[in-house]
């Protein structure tokens, strides 16, 4: 049992649209539990549409094809179809109704090219388009199922929905549940030792490891005949995770590290303020994409010139003097004025060498002190980002709020694995 | 002469991540003039893989293989690749050096793992990362390449640029010039208006809209016997859209509008500083990755709350309880008072509500005050960037340092669409 996603466009293979239709419908098949084994895409060809359906229909139970349905010249979805399954276009009375009430409710005269769409393969069911005109098709083969839909998101999703959704979910019952596991501080070679075993722990568990500059992600994938059996597997692994990686394991699905930090800023009661360097305002932007967090935000400061770490943020001028602004007690100092005068409980602070150019051999490019200030202590840590501005800055941001969640969390102030080798 | 792209991960078939690195490839091939017939994305399972290699290679010139390089037991590609070729594993001093200097950067010891990442196969010409661990291979048969690179896409676009790329062209050479020329400030569908005929203009010049958040892209492309030609056929379609569009064109290419901003801002040998509330620093953010914005950037506020506009910019607070902190006047006040305090030439400011909450019927969610200073006078404008928060703050961002280009190159300090309008 399983699925082909067919998409058809010139528009995709030319880079000129990216493919998310294909992730969307992955996205669903495979929460049913139906394995996508391919996504092909193919561009407005006649011969070349009719060798992927041909493959994909050899070698797979679900075909779905998205694109190439609409008015336009370039749109041959269709008449391939029809050549493939061998029947004629006939009117469809429903879709052609469909198509003069959307027009009429616009205010719109029917054009003889969407008048045309209610021409339809005979031997399809048709599938109604509820915010677009082209109808959407579907073949069906004993158990196998062959769909095909326009490629206007909405307008393929609302077909998902309403037409393939509850003919797939009949038929196919079984547990596939997915959970992916947030971490971050640790790279994915050693994150993979620490884990060592993880692939074997259990046979109805896949384990995969999505590397990213400010994280590794850990996809676990359970399959069982009973949800339940599929659950309790999941709870295993991630059991074995939360054991051996806890520090670094901050979340899990699509959370991002700055809403754990400001959901545990509002548990604790506690306010931020930021100042920042190198980092240029990554932090600040991050902190104010999470919806309310003017609750426990109170402000940045982006002390990018010597004169305003001094200015606003009373940075002693003797101290740039003597140590560089690149350094423990500048971040220290930084972290403990934007608290401060902010009057909040906690301040971070970055500095750094974000270049290309400024780096020296005792601080080299891509050096960067991270200082996170409260009333009773104030710490700062060196790191080591890389020669890449931009990511040197994303990293730094993510190890910033890192910081925090450490503080919060009553965690060591930096990886343990970081402790162990600087 | 065709080509394939090939996606390899499990990630992209479930709908974890969307394969932009398809697309992006697929621009850079149709911009050299490679046709790419199809993209096909499997898996990280063996046969999956190698059959696909197999009808990739059979029926195409240019294979580009993607993913499935990492470290860790998930990642097939390697082994499948020494199948497909075979070839056996041998170790590749260079590539282990690599490997070792970007630990030892990073001040980290090398894992195992890692150092099996060296480990290529024998008959490949092996592509050097300098972003990440994972070197690339390219196979060559007479005139045909299968070239397999990483899946993360900075690692990936990197080997493309300096290893894929000079090979590709040296091979095709025909006369196909293109050139992107990028707007701000007016929506797809007026520029289209205010360009009418430019499709038609030149046979030999293809014109293509491209939409974003924060502008329209126009890509034009040449295609001629002789490059003179192409070039010639070029300037005459650029030169329509200069004359008919000129405020609204920021630059060409890869440029960004900040990169722009401080270059203006360089040769006038003037100075910014910059008040953020809604926008929450995604201004300064864009500003400080330019390399070499400390000459021009001297600091930036993230006035999140009132107090901080009082505190740090100055804003009267009877000003912000009588007009609103989203309001003409509380902008010009944040503009000027940033302005001052750093002692620049030029101030920006944004206030605004970003939504979800927080929205009356005066003042809507995406309402969003911008102001620039000068010594000489301070202007205010405001935006309606609809409902979405991050989108408004990238919309916001773009439109303030439009402002600024605005001032800087003496044009109306708002678009005249806008003017227009409201």
């Amino acid at each position: 049992m399983n699925a082909e996603i067919l998409s058809i466009g010139d528009e995709l293979l030319i880079g000129q649209v990216v493919n998310t239709n294909a992730s969307w419908l992955g996205e669903q098949l495979s929460t049913l539990g139906i394995p996508v084994r391919r996504v092909t895409v193919v561009g407005d060809t006649h011969a070349d549409v009719l060798a992927a359906f041909q493959r994909a229909w050899e070698e797979n139970d679900v075909v779905i094809v998205t694109g190439g349905l609409g008015p336009t010249h370039d749109d041959v979805t269709r008449a391939a179809v029809c050549d493939f399954f061998d029947t004629p276009l006939v009117q469809n009375t429903d879709v052609l109704e469909d198509i003069e009430r959307m027009f009429a409710e616009r205010r719109r005269p029917v054009s003889a090219v969407n008048r045309d769409q209610a021409m339809v393969p005979a031997a399809a069911r048709i599938m109604r388009n509820t915010a677009g005109t082209a109808p959407g098709y579907h073949f069906n083969q004993e158990d196998r199922h062959f769909f095909v839909a326009p490629g206007v998101p909405y307008e393929m999703h609302g077909m998902y929905e309403h037409h393939m959704l509850p003919v797939l979910r009949a038929q196919f019952r079984n547990a596939r549940l997915s959970e992916t596991l947030l971490t971050t501080g640790i790279p994915e070679s050693t994150l993979s030792d620490l884990l060592a075993g993880i692939a074997t722990l259990r046979e109805d568990v896949s384990v995969a490891f999505l590397p990213s500059p400010t994280g590794v992600r850990i996809r676990l994938t359970a399959r069982a005949p009973e949800a339940d059996a599929a659950r309790h597997a999941l709870t295993v692994v991630r059991g074995f995770v939360e054991t051996r990686a806890s520090e670094y394991l901050f979340g899990s699905g699509t959370q991002t590290l700055e809403e754990v930090v400001g959901r545990l800023l509002t548990e604790q009661g506690r306010t931020l303020a930021v100042a920042e360097s190198c980092t240029g305002g990554v932090i600040t932007d991050k902190i104010t994409n999470v919806a309310g967090s003017s609750a426990w935000f109170e402000r940045g400061v982006i002390s990018y010139s010597n004169e305003s770490k001094v200015q606003v943020l009373g940075v002693d001028k003797t101290m740039i003097a003597e140590h560089g602004a690149v350094s423990n007690a500048v971040a220290c100092a930084m972290a403990d004025g934007v608290r401060r005068s902010a009057n909040c409980d906690i301040g971070i602070a970055t500095t750094g060498i974000a270049g290309p150019s400024g780096g020296t051999a005792q601080k080299p490019v891509g050096l960067v002190w991270i200082a996170v200030s409260t009333s009773r202590e104030t710490l700062a840590h060196a790191f080591y980002f890389g020669e890449h501005r931009v990511r040197t800055k994303q990293r730094a941001a993510q190890a910033a709020l890192d910081m925090v969640r450490r503080q919060l969390c009553s965690l060591p102030p930096v990886p343990s694995i970081l402790t162990e080798t600087t």
